[in-house]
């Protein structure tokens, strides 16, 4: 008996629901286990999905609270500027999606690289005689994440490690983690505007490490390194040799009284991969438009890691061709007052929130210069009901229906972050909220009656 | 000296272009070598991008034939029905896209795994009584190609294996070894119009067997699988206890004397993850929206392969929000006729081709049933000139500018495939070009006089 057929009832048509039946045991069949394959169900997902950890996800999920049903929620946790309507992007920018669909030429595969135009325009964007760029020093991905993920993937092998800050984007270490990429957290100094601790950093550097991670401007801190703080990490990276993953997808995001200093524009000795995309200057991260600047002027990476990031862009192609379609008008003609009203917007609604929170007793705000974030330290000693930022959070959200993002996300306890895009009421009235919990959880500590009189 | 202070020059100004000088050997800052880190450059690509290798971009980077000046080139090698403009995209497709972007309410960050809305959609459009499907079902991803690695990469550790198609769309090897899992090829029969070599098939699954990968319809075959052979190919499947991935990207897409069953509909005990997406029955693949269908009726996946899934989709997050947003107008709203006017098209064209094809002496078509393509066995023994499918096809492309691709891509050395997506008066010229070819290079081996008298 051929136990490849199939066995069909009378009138030789299988019963379209057929659910193939077969012998566990083999037996009849001929067949059975093959090469001690044990012949039970028992699927497990892999090593790699397992280490996957969404940290983010993970501590908002498990945050069980309800919001006070007698306040409207507004939430200042996630870093999506688009959420509140009120940060809508420029016209110029749907409008150059929609000639790329009429078009028509934008439907079929792109090199997976990105459309050599498309390249071209990216490059010549960011070409700056400091730090030059060609179309090939370019690839466009599936979003910033992308851009991450491939710059990583390139570098690092397992059992290798990374420097990431801390405070700083849960990505990284989500994506280290998954692919065995050891990660050592460097720290910022809330009190010198979150610059990098550069000895601690220089300290963690061992034979091992793979590459450096700088965000600047800073999610969630929303920190703008200078110039020379800037030259000092590269001055680092020279000496111990560690190439640079530049995470700038806020580049050019600061306020007025700030310069934002691409990194690449200050070295020519230090290869550098520099992550951006359309995501927040253009106010549409969902469109998922990514892209590697590669600065590698004194041939460090050579053509070795070049290839090696065209090779692994193959793995899934590119982003969207129509938004890459787009991307020449998006970069030429968006006006320059759409990214200054942007700016003004949050400038103003940094400057409300900071000063809001900075007159409440027991809460520490770091002034941002860019971005679209505000870090506060909470100082516990004062708030001796909650154990820590996460309660604290928490407990906000359940009474003044206010939620941000506790810094525990960040591997930063006792602080929380604030997202400032939310339009100007929603701002006031949220900080408003935050004072009035705060009033009411506000401890004196011993030996600080003077402060507690204020 | 505060080694981690730059000197300005005089002004107190930097250069703007200042080059961080550091002391190679560390000597004089006082810092220099960490913990054995040798302080000179040395950059390597990662492993993974090592093994990152695309076949197709191998075989056809070193094809260094340059066309027939005299002849316009015809390139039948690349598997995007949009390149010769005669396949449009429905009117109804680009309108859902424009409806998207004005409604301004898919630019922010969607669920990684796709907007609730978006996932509800696809699962009504592929729900069916034989294999139901609700919202928890579906995962959207970047592409087809997206959805595959989140399978593999689900499903299997480094050193387990995938059992992959031979003749095959190369990306499940390129994927998989990327990832560190080994590929065992099991056989495609071209005499039983590529249906599975079933013994072959179950000799090869062992103790590390992950998963098989099903495609049907095929790439680079044309093949459509019948529902006995389907219900044999799960009948291996629970017998030997491993999921299927099925690759159904080019589902429906099968000439009228035909019919597409997917895998899922016919069983209800093989756990299965269904990959798809709107490249090709839409004709749009440059929009990288993929998705993945979870059937798991008997519970084998659990929530432990689903919970993976959903982390690792948030690795790079998922498609881009426009064309997540124009999902339902494109699934609802797309007419019939359209997908009918694609299909007569490419069954046209497939008979044109094959009917062309057959008459040579030296070729042997195997006629195809759906997708865009169609094989070609070379009767080498008759073109002695030539030592492989490579030279071939490099050969047909320097006299006859023609271009198709040496089915070694696909592991299948002595065919070529035909991409059967270009124009009527494109496809005639090209057969006529591959006639003409044959003719001059066909040899008439020994004891075969008769067949050269024909």
């Amino acid at each position: 008996m051929d136990p490849y057929m199939i066995h069909t009832n009378g009138d030789g048509n299988l019963s379209p629901v057929l659910d193939v039946h077969v012998n566990i045991n083999g037996k009849g069949s001929g067949l059975g286990k093959m090469k001690g394959r044990k012949a039970r169900w028992s699927v497990k997902p892999s090593d790699m999905s397992d280490k996957t950890f969404n940290p983010i996800r993970a501590i908002v999920d498990s945050m069980k609270v309800k919001p006070n049903p007698n306040k409207a929620m507004i939430s200042l946790s996630i870093g999506d500027p688009t959420v509140f309507g009120n940060l809508p992007t420029d016209p110029e920018v749907t409008q150059a999606m929609k000639d790329a669909l009429d078009s028509g030429k934008y439907n079929g595969y792109a090199p997976s690289i990105g459309y050599l135009s498309s390249l071209e325009e990216v490059a010549s964007y960011f070409h700056c005689p400091e730090a030059p760029l060609e179309a090939k020093d370019v690839i466009l991905t599936s979003g910033c994440s992308q851009a991450i993920e491939l710059c990583l993937a390139v570098l690092a092998n397992p059992g290798q490690n990374i420097l990431i800050p801390r405070p700083g984007f849960s990505l990284y270490k989500t994506l280290a983690e998954s692919m065995g990429i050891e990660v050592k957290l460097y720290n910022l100094l809330p009190e010198k505007s979150w610059e990098i601790d550069l000895k601690q950093l220089e300290s963690l550097i061992d034979e091992k490490t793979a590459c450096v991670i700088v965000n600047n401007p800073s999610n969630p801190c929303g920190s703008v390194f200078s110039k020379s703080h800037l030259q000092k990490i590269l001055a680092v990276a020279a000496r111990q040799c560690v190439p640079i993953l530049a995470d700038e997808i806020y580049g050019d995001m600061v306020f007025s009284d700030c310069k934002y200093e691409p990194l690449a524009t200050l070295s020519t000795n230090v290869p550098i991969l520099s992550c951006g995309g359309l995501a927040k200057r253009w106010l549409v991260p969902g469109w998922r438009l990514g892209w590697i600047l590669i600065h590698d002027r004194r041939d460090i990476f050579g053509n070795e890691i070049r290839d090696g990031l065209v090779k692994l862009s193959q793995r899934i192609l590119g982003p969207c061709t129509i938004v890459q379609g787009a991307l020449k008008s998006i970069l030429r003609r968006t006006p320059q007052e759409f990214y200054h009203n942007t700016l003004s917007f949050l400038k103003s609604n940094a400057d409300l929130c900071y000063g809001a929170l900075a007159a409440i007793p027991g809460l520490q705000p770091v002034r941002p210069s860019g971005a679209m974030y505000l870090m506060v330290g909470i100082e516990m000693e004062h708030f001796p009901e909650f154990e820590n930022d996460v309660e604290f959070t928490e407990r906000l959200v359940a009474e003044q229906s206010v939620h941000c993002l506790p810094a525990t996300c960040f591997e930063y306890p006792n602080f929380f972050r604030v997202v400032i895009t939310v339009p100007e009421v929603m701002m006031l009235e949220a900080c408003s909220r935050i004072q009035e919990f705060c009033e009411q959880h506000y401890h004196c500590t011993e030996g600080s009656q003077e402060e507690c009189d204020k």
